[in-house]
């Protein structure tokens, strides 16, 4: 049977990946517009190229140190299936970002064309598609060549297929297996750290620059073509919100996966008496649910791609197509998870820390704990940030009494936010665990991401259609079809608000199912319960020292956007001043600058926050132990989630309040108020904390996690404490 | 010998209360000055008097229930402990804050009489003197109550006394001494909190609400006695920066001693082999320790009201008052450390957990961690909030490009404001524990909040310092008169950043070994070494929820604040704006209702944070049992140190750079520029941080340990979890 599993995801992978080159090649295929049209469009794709290209340099100088690194320490292996997992990252990244590139004009110009709100969408959700089925798909296949080819001999891949993992199997496990899926899910996480970092940076330091100066001083509309920022902020978007976004996911999609494996392996090796069967099964569940769950998202993404005429309801229709991909995923599992466990000796079912508590159905039935979470959390965000509710609203009504109340108010709306995302993480994480110890955890995690594929296309169809309405506004189109590209933007942010929920919590799952493989890694293989006391006190102060790295690390973040913003600021200034008729639209103003200024500045400021956030697990665990790094992951996931909830809720908050004073919301204002002024200060204090900040934590902790893991073997033998007698 | 330790430490209670009675005697007989002074500074009295009633009345029905609730389920030895400390901690408050609207009128005119800055500070002092000595004089005296006659029945006081204290102690304690003690530091934490958080909202309504029109729309400075919101603000200086700061310090300096006494008996308890004049020692050094602290700082203090000529340089002669209550402080106990372990057996000193691993010098050693990192934190925030430095420096340079950028570098610099001082927190845990186990960790505690009237007396003199400059402006003294004001009140913003450092310090320890004496209550007596084991589900849950209470109750904070300051906004616009003549100086704005708004939204907006952090813990034990309340500790604990320090360094920095831009520090701006404009609204978001969120901060983690020591012996056997069998 495990065999023709394994052809199901191979299957799988090979249809999206094919279906993600179809849509590539249709949107390809479209019309450009008019001559204006294409100008911008190409400016705004040459941008994003040139970042891309610069940033990759950067990335490989020093993914080649870490695999060198990898290949030294560990295993060949693991520093091959590093590069894979970078390759894969990258590889999903720059052609979702791609033909987001593409597909923006056409989206102009199919609205331009028909005027029609369901044709238009469809454009900009096939492009949005080949995201969606390009993270799932590479990350996937990424899995398989690793699972099959290097992480196993020859031999142990046949043992795996056939359910006859020998005993042998726990001897060489450690080296040749874990630590080479540890390597493919390093590698994701290098690629996805940079690109996010460097995408959140670049993005909202043209986007505070542009509207710093041209909403605040100049008073000119988002987007205006005589805003010298506005190619920049929209080849922003390409490189923070579609590249950022897809590696983001790929690597949380792998991460949750391998955690899983990786997981099953260590409890295998720690519980003597558990079965190889059922251990054989544990490791290809993962792999087996996502192929499932990608099939399901083909299924959802061709709802709307072949729906003949959508409604002119768009956020019914997307949610449509998430629905089925959910409930095709969550269908197949329940089916899975019976016929894979159903023939498991009922002794394991009751073990310990270990076993499945509800039978055959446990593992599917702790996956869905974690997708409900990520719904509710989803709809928790939701509620903070939409103007349809209060807490946006009360923003809103503050900016009556200025800037400072404003960001006031929406600084307490954030934090209040936080409490019940995390109550509803809590139950996720003692209900998963008690249907299926800890593995369940890890269920939990890769189940929230089974349809990763959906909501990529769905949150890469946002900007997309963002950048659709800025070149409608830069070439001078009629209003009505930036009124199509508005309608389709503004769905995008809403969906953009659940899509986060998802992201944290996976995150957080898979960074304590990571932590968890990372105590078990170096803890006698006779302990069976794993204990992590934060009252030790080496423990306790790793717990304080990691808890600070977030604040750290996004106080670095927040500065560097601060400090590109500031220059771009400087730079629209004098072109406003220097350039003549700029202001009267008589001359162009100088693009390529300001595009320059948000290039090397996210180049320049990525680096240090980056390469901090790696080696910092690594430093200290070679100078402190391994059970110092221990507290130092538990204690920066527990600050990072914060943080996380806290920097994309008040930042979602402040920028709804500003919409709906335009919107007329609030009686006696409008745009132009200085209420509404005040409220932009809002939206600009919160941009780089939901766009920049909030996405990078959920990254840093699961690099923390996995670096640790990666390094462990390591450093819990050498490292200085131990040597010179201190603990 | 214990009999004279005891006896010096009542006769240090003793000399510090009559030195307080004595210098308020002193401000009292001072003349008051002009009748419009007088006029101005009896309405400041009345109003802080009303609201101090209000808030009485409110908490002493709160302190009722409790009270009876610690008498049902506890003992009636605790009920009356808790009263007790309910009292101290009420009567420090009130009397700090009534000498302080003496006193501050005095300063104002003894700068009118003199023009001599020496003998204004000493007014000043000798006002801010009086709530110095008597928090910690109030303290020790509650402390030397309970001990002597609550605590323990008469035979056991003589026990302790003579250092024979019989195995029989082991089972009449838990009841009878620990947990009289938890009750005493209960009622301390209870006004504390009420004190902290209302005087928090008042005095925040009312600074932001006077600066929100003034400053910004009417463009009227500081105090200008038209503005109807000023004397509201001055109130709020007293009733927040006075009582709230007295109550907060008081009940941080018993929380820390007690705690290391209940730590004391609680390793005695675990630790059969245990010497009982070990334990004596141990329980009486940290009252004793005090005592000393409490004698130096009567000399500290009487450096400066004794000293014929104080120089021009305000801030080095209140370090030196400082540093010889501190230097003093150290001298005598490493004198005292040294008699009072020197003979006790070696082989306590090499115990694990509990040994004192450097000799009888160990207590002091641990002691004098917690002192060096206090300084070495608040060396740290005034690098980060003082104009004098880098960080400040860039918020002003951002407040040339509008609020939005003032207010995201804010946050950033606050942000990773954070590592430095937690990473001195954790060498000083590791050291202090590393030199004297468990109960080392305890001894940093105390130690830091050993010279803790000095501290106080200096940080009370600020806000008095500050009412004094309102005043002469209201009066419309000589400028003269508040060029001398202003001189002091800007060193107390410095030395109060100082003082912040050790009060998130203090509680940050306090918390730590309240939260190990929290293990202890409820771990079977026959297990020597503490485990929490954070990756075990419940514990991670409870973790994660306790990590949010900070981020809610301090989203709660600022909501409340905003809410109050809008209100206060409406009415100082309402008047701007009805009043005929009021912007001319002709006619008098109606203070009253301003001071009533204040005061109700004050009164409103603490009770729901303050019952909430009550209760949270003992509900959740109820529900979950107590591994989950210790995760809800250890995670609040971890998160409120991060806040406590992201918020009083941000909020610092703020007004710093904006006192920088009015100095003349940006190049082309100053008062009444655009960059001022920023910078002002920077101030104006980052009051709540610093003055209101942050101070609270550090009693709310106190509190929910507190509350869960005295909750624990009932939680831990009754809860609904392990009644339905889920754990």
């Amino acid at each position: 049977m495990d065999n023709l599993l394994l052809i199901i995801v191979g299957a799988a992978v090979i249809i999206a990946v094919a279906y993600a080159v179809f849509n590539y090649l249709c949107v390809r295929k479209m019309e450009e517009g008019t001559e204006r049209m294409g100008e911008i469009a190409g400016a705004v794709r040459i941008g994003a190229n040139a970042f891309i290209r610069y940033e990759y340099k950067l990335v490989s100088i020093i993914g080649s140190v870490i695999a060198v690194l990898v290949f030294i320490v560990i295993s060949w292996q693991a520093a091959i299936a590093f590069v894979i997992g970078a390759v894969m990252s990258a590889a999903a990244g720059f052609l979702g970002m791609k033909i987001a590139t593409y597909a923006n004009v056409r989206v102009t110009n199919k609205a331009r064309e028909t005027g029609d709100l369901g044709k238009t969408l469809k454009v900009a959700f096939r492009g949005g598609s080949v995201m969606g089925l390009c993270v799932a798909g590479f990350a996937l296949l990424g899995v398989i060549i690793v699972y099959c080819i290097f992480g196993l001999a020859a031999g142990q891949i046949k043992d795996i297929a056939e359910g006859t993992v020998g005993k042998n199997f726990i001897t060489t496990l450690p080296a040749s297996f874990t630590m080479t899926l540890s390597g493919y899910a390093l590698g994701c996480s290098i690629i996805a750290m940079f690109n996010r970092v460097g995408g959140g940076i670049y993005t909202k330091a043209a986007d505070m620059g542009a509207d710093l100066v041209g909403k605040t001083e100049a008073h000119i509309p988002e987007d205006d073509p005589r805003n010298p920022a506005t190619i920049a902020d929209n080849v922003g978007d390409n490189v923070g919100d579609v590249a950022g976004l897809g590696s983001d996911l790929l690597e949380s999609y792998v991460g949750a996966i391998l955690s899983a494996i990786i997981l099953a392996c260590e409890l295998f090796m720690h519980n003597a008496f558990f079965d190889t069967v059922f251990l054989n099964r544990m490791l290809l569940f993962p792999v087996v649910f996502a192929g499932c769950g990608l099939i399901a998202c083909v299924i959802g993404i061709s709802y709307i791609l072949l729906k003949p005429r959508l409604s002119e309801n768009v956020h019914m229709e997307l949610n449509i197509a998430t629905w089925i991909s959910a409930g095709v995923t969550v269908a197949a599992g329940v089916v899975l998870s019976y016929f894979m466990f159903r023939d498991i000796d009922s002794a394991v079912f009751k073990a310990e820390n270990v076993g499945f508590k509800v039978g055959a159905f446990s593992p599917w039935l702790a996956s869905v704990c974690g997708i409900g979470a990520g719904i509710i959390i989803g709809i928790i965000s939701e509620y903070y940030t939409s103007y349809d509710y209060k807490p946006t609203k009360k923003i809103a009504g503050a900016s009556k009494e200025g800037p400072a109340l404003t960001v006031t108010q929406g600084l307490a709306t954030g934090m209040i936010s936080c409490m019940l995302p995390v109550v509803v993480l809590a139950v996720a994480i003692f209900g998963s665990y008690s249907i299926a110890g800890m593995y369940g955890i890890a269920c939990a995690a890769f189940g929230m991401l089974s349809f990763v594929a959906a909501t990529v296309s769905v949150d890469t169809y946002g900007p997309i259609s963002d950048n659709a309405g800025g070149i409608a506004e830069m070439s001078g189109l009629d209003p009505s079809v930036r009124e199509i590209t508005d309608k389709l933007d503004s769905v995008g942010n809403t969906t953009a608000a659940i899509g986060k929920g998802f992201a944290i919590g996976s995150a957080a799952f898979a960074a304590l199912s990571l932590m968890t493989s990372y105590l078990y890694a170096f803890t006698d293989q006779t302990v069976t319960e794993l204990i992590l006391n934060i009252v030790q006190p080496l423990t306790l102060c790793g717990a304080l020292c990691g808890a600070a790295m977030p604040f750290l690390f996004s106080g670095m973040l927040i500065e560097a956007v601060a400090k590109a913003a500031r220059k771009m600021v400087e730079e629209v200034r004098r072109q406003f001043r220097e350039i003549d008729g700029l202001m009267e639209g008589e001359t162009m103003p100088d693009y390529k600058t300001c595009i320059e200024i948000s290039s090397q500045g996210a180049l320049k400021e990525m680096r240090v926050p980056c390469i901090m956030s790696i080696l910092f697990p690594i430093v200290t665990g070679f100078i402190f132990g391994p059970m110092f790094v221990a507290g130092v992951l538990i204690g920066a996931t527990v600050t990072a989630i914060m943080l996380a909830i806290f920097c994309g809720n008040s930042g979602g908050a402040w920028d709804n309040a500003k919409k709906y004073i335009e919107a007329g919301g609030v009686e006696g204002e409008g745009k132009g108020s200085s209420a509404h002024d005040a409220s932009v200060v809002g939206d600009t204090v919160g941009d780089p904390l939901k766009d920049t900040v909030g996405p990078s934590l959920d990254i840093l902790i699961k690099i923390m996690s996995t670096v640790s893991l990666v390094a462990v073997v390591v450093f819990s033998k050498y490292n200085l404490f131990e040597l010179v007698g201190l603990i």
